[in-house]
């Protein structure tokens, strides 16, 4: 019988004995590795902190005291121990979260999964209870990968400045984030990391130094107040006590006695405590240890022994059909360079950083700097090619605008995940980069529909040297390829009304949604209703063609795997306004909200980005503008409407750039 | 004579003996006090960096070698040195840009006025240089205020790593940015200024000693591989060397032999360099000296000597209404803390901090933090209000969404300089806020059209406890109060047709534009137009009033100081559409580019922002919309529409709801 059965609280955890942790231990990681083999989901990080979360739920007294994590992806563990053993439906629709989830727990407290945030939260709470002469404690978890954001290092900065507010930061130190961490912190970490414990020892006290062999630089010169100069002869000064805060480590991790040790003493300071443990991730999982890549980070279900997927993808990903772009184009351009996150492999670069090794550069957790390096390596001479996960593009939207685009450099930004991504809730949809980019002046953004576009675009995109592009798709397979039958300015038709129909509807379909709007056009028809289904292929800016087009129908709907406000509907309508083209609009995109996990299928349907629910609104919104139009109803937005061309002039104009095409 | 007219490129400074140096530094200052007393601009920043600049000048070869300026109002001596002594028309338009420009000298590099820039931007160059195996040199001057800011950081982390790609970055520490810094760094950086240079030397040489009296940190056992050991035992080892980057200093930076010493060793080392030099801001102009609070930053025109303004401001700023109204309210609510990043004066927080010390967190330049912060702050019961330049928030656009609207937290972000702020040029007008934070769920904006709007709307905002609240205002004065008539929903109406005018159009006028939409509307009266102008109050979400009030018009304007893509009027469009009112609708904004140097109302005029360009606007839709009503034209956008609502239905429903008027 595994020993979680009998684990409801926290209460329950500090009731156990000492010598019976390291069986829960066990416990834990078998229930984690069938639990999440069977469902799929972040398994390395949370097999590195079993120990860590028992010492932590041991020693604090949560949720008064809180325990916070830095990118949620770890808090399995911490989900186990309050409570929450029903991991069956672990990411999926009505199931658990894969993050810490306010909904499901009052112990958890931070539900946003990108990373470096932490410790600007445990600043606020600390400060918080200051003004409110709270004694609760505030205790923050951080990777080391995620000390390179540099929104952790501004909170270390305040958090450093308050000698006297009690905060504790536990640095989960896995010498790697998703990759092995890049950069002069990691270094410094690893010196921190190699330092003999018993060489520099001063003063711990010997029952201490029975039950933390590993401890390695002295927590009590600093807490007892050794003097700085005697301290400066014997030990290294860490860059951590250089900004104030009190060092205590390197900890084993794994050595639950030891955390729980070090993190009561670090509880009791008046102050702000760093404890530096050192975890392995993927730990007792062998398969996880042995695979030195990435150990297992996050897993589709698979089979606990075998690790085999249960179920394999069809076709090829649009991140591998960008991966095998990359190289065939890093051959040709030795100017093009490549930029990523911390995220090598899931972006698709390990490819390019293989056959390219000079020409990658890993700027860790820090997508601030892989924008604004990005503008200096184009100012330089070069053509970066920034590959992040849409959502994650947010944290740069500054050094986009002010570094990049006013700038005008030629840089690409690779936005993978783009859209609805499901199951890692609501931080991970990349809903937001087709509207804060639109913003952007100069910036022009591709939305491929297929794998054949995907490529070409990008390779037009790396041919931009005075602005920056983006290229951005979702997450899953590329689909089935969508041949274009003509092209009107830099418009593809993808589809024309039948014989004997009228164009009623222009369908103006964003990127991966093409295929969704083909079959919502076939049930259109269906109805009667006459559709021009066109990819504008480039979303920004607006090409002239799509006014045009718009004129010779009796409305225009705009379908985006984006959020509505501000979207790319909303930048067709405000195009077709200047062009002084009044044809109703009607835009079909992600409703803003937070959307709950759930697979990226099921929240489509559920938001109505599906063929029938498009058909049905576009038909909807066409009867009623038609009874409007009828003698008896207000002629509000009567059919046909061309305020500018003639049906003749666009087609003189299509035949025109038919031409151009390339 | 001034030595400056013999200097019109960093050639003639090379050419000069070293004994006359301090004459130039000395011409400078005068020609700075000078030059800025007469059009304002930046001056205390400006004569901190005098013989710094000299020495940069006289050591690198730029443009070959990269010299790049963060925060760039500290270039105007670098301008000075690079052939532009014209400051006649300094900020003005068609006169020199208080920031560099590239468009006025190849000298210059970066742009952009938003603060931590620069070592990105020097990794990004020093890492082309390394691919294009090209020899120039890249180096960096960044601020000690700077320095707190999370990009400042992913880049130190990012050059400290590659231990043999050469890059100079040159630490400007005069101890304050705007006010003092605040944090762990600026602890560790008076740490590193105050050690006695004599005491820990090692092997610095006779002449450098004599030349650079007040070196404190031996370059040389860095430069040279003392063995770590051996130093660590006589030095402190500073957070920069954990990091890996090679630490020189401190530097007297107004001893120009001494500067130039350090920076041509620097400039030979083959890895990155870090030059800690300490100046002093506004020095060599007593009253900056004198003045503690910030030494002159920036300055309007005035006496140099008397220092008084010679166009004092007619009436009360935006941000002195803010600021005696925080606070009352912090005097009613003790649960109301604020937030500055670095700017606690400029965004009028200084009287809440004297009233309140303990409630109000200066978190240096760090706006992600602010937010992040003010998210934990919230959720451990407070009401934090996050005081910033609308341009700033931009830095913190991720946390805004993911940590505050994502959790739900009642935090209150007041956006100073929103909408055109012109003298700063491209990157510190305010128009990007209304649009990117349309797309962030829950989140509501409040755009207030006068002093008393202000107030009511930030004590409306600090009521919210479950939602970020925004309240955004323009720079200077106020202006004069303008009542409303009536009330509809939440819709503040400030002008209708008069007695025998149909509603032809509804002009919704955003925020401090209100005076401007009111002037238009008379113009357009005079013109047979009859116009409704109502203030929405709160842009976000859209009032379900506008929707019912367009109905009964023929055409909806929207008139905000934003940029247009996505703004406030796209926003209206999408809830007219989403309410089938498919009236006829023109937005009235910035235009989406990057807008050049001139004063506010230059600008406003450039880009059509006035009474007579609206209303021409206006009217000309309105006259193509008729034309093409009528039986010989389109029957397009007929007057009048009402899809869903009648005019008495609107005339009830305002009845009902003017009751609720507090």
């Amino acid at each position: 019988m595994s020993m979680l059965e009998n684990i409801h609280s926290p209460r329950d955890l500090k009731a156990l004995p000492d010598g019976r942790l390291d069986e829960l231990a066990a416990d834990i990681r078998q229930f984690l590795v069938q639990a999440v083999a069977r469902t799929g989901g972040h398994l390395g990080p949370n097999l590195g902190v079993v120990e860590l979360t028992i010492a932590l739920h041991r020693v604090f007294d949560s949720p008064a005291d809180r325990i916070l994590w830095d990118t949620g992806h770890q808090s399995y563990v911490h989900k186990i121990l309050t409570g929450r053993q029903d991991f069956s439906k672990l990411r999926s629709k009505g199931g658990l979260s894969g993050y810490p989830s306010r909904a499901e727990s009052e112990h958890d407290v931070i539900e946003n999964s990108h990373a470096s945030t932490v410790l600007g939260w445990a600043d606020g709470l600390a400060k918080a209870n200051e003004v409110r002469h709270c004694s609760d404690r505030v205790v923050a978890v951080i990777g080391d990968g995620a000390l390179t954001g540099g929104m952790a290092w501004e909170a270390l900065n305040n958090i450093a400045a308050a000698r006297d507010r009690p905060l504790v930061i536990v640095v989960n130190d896995n010498e790697r984030s998703y990759a092995p961490t890049i950069g002069g912190l990691a270094n410094h970490l690893a010196t921190l990391r190699t330092t003999d414990g018993y060489e520099r020892f001063l003063d711990w006290g010997k029952q201490v130094l029975q039950q933390t062999p590993v401890i390695g630089r002295p927590l009590y010169e600093s807490l007892h107040g050794a003097k700085k100069g005697f301290k400066d002869t014997f030990a290294p000064q860490g860059m951590f006590e250089d900004l104030g805060l009190k060092y205590v480590g390197p900890i084993d991790g794994h050595d639950i006695a030891a955390m729980e040790t070090a993190l009561r003493r670090a509880r009791r300071f008046h102050g702000p405590v760093l404890v530096h443990c050192i975890t392995e991730k993927g730990r007792g999982y062998p398969a996880a240890e042995q695979d030195e890549a990435d150990r297992f980070h996050t897993v589709g279900a698979m089979d606990p022994l075998t690790c085999m997927p249960l179920a394999p993808s069809q076709g090829p990903s649009w991140t591998s059909v960008f991966s095998d772009e990359m190289v065939r184009i890093g051959r040709e351009r030795p100017d093009v360079v490549a930029i990523t996150a911390a995220m090598l492999q899931p972006v698709g670069l390990e490819a390019f950083a293989t056959a390219y090794p000079k020409r990658v550069f890993d700027v860790g957790i820090a997508e601030q700097h892989a924008a604004t390096s990005a503008a200096g390596l184009a100012t330089g001479g070069l053509h970066p090619v920034v590959a992040v996960y849409a959502t994650f593009l947010n944290r740069a939207f500054d050094q986009v605008l002010m570094d990049v685009a006013l700038h005008r450099c030629g840089v690409t930004f690779v936005l993978d995940r783009a859209g609805v991504t499901g199951v890692d809730g609501a931080s991970h949809n990349g809903m937001w980069d087709m509207s804060i980019l639109q913003v952007v002046p100069g910036l022009r953004i591709a939305a491929p529909r297929d794998a054949d576009q995907l490529r070409a675009q990008l390779r037009e995109a790396v041919t931009v040297e005075d602005a920056p592009t983006v290229v951005r798709f979702p997450k899953e397979t590329a689909g089935e390829p969508l041949p274009a039958i003509d092209r009107v300015g830099g418009v593809d038709v993808l589809h024309r009304p039948t014989g004997d129909q009228r164009p009623d509807v222009l369908l103006v379909a964003v990127g991966a949604l093409a295929a969704t709007c083909l079959t919502a056009a076939d049930l259109l028809a269906g109805r009667g209703i006459g559709v021009t289904v066109v990819d504008p292929r480039w979303v920004k800016p607006v090409d002239p063609a799509l006014p045009e087009l718009a004129a010779g129908h009796r409305m225009v709907a705009v379908v985006e795997d984006n959020g509505r406000a501000g979207g790319v509907g909303s930048a067709v309508a405000q195009a077709l306004r200047d062009a002084g083209v009044d044809v109703p609009l009607r835009d079909f995109g992600i409703p803003q909200q937070f959307l709950a996990h759930a697979k990226r299928g099921e929240v489509l349907a559920d938001i109505g980005l599906t063929p029938a629910e498009i058909a049905g609104g576009i038909g909807a919104a066409l009867t009623r503008l038609t009874a409007r139009s009828t003698p008896a109803g207000d002629p509000v937005a009567p059919p046909h409407a061309r305020p500018a061309h003639t049906s003749e002039r666009i087609h003189a104009r299509k035949e025109q750039v038919s031409d151009d095409i390339v």
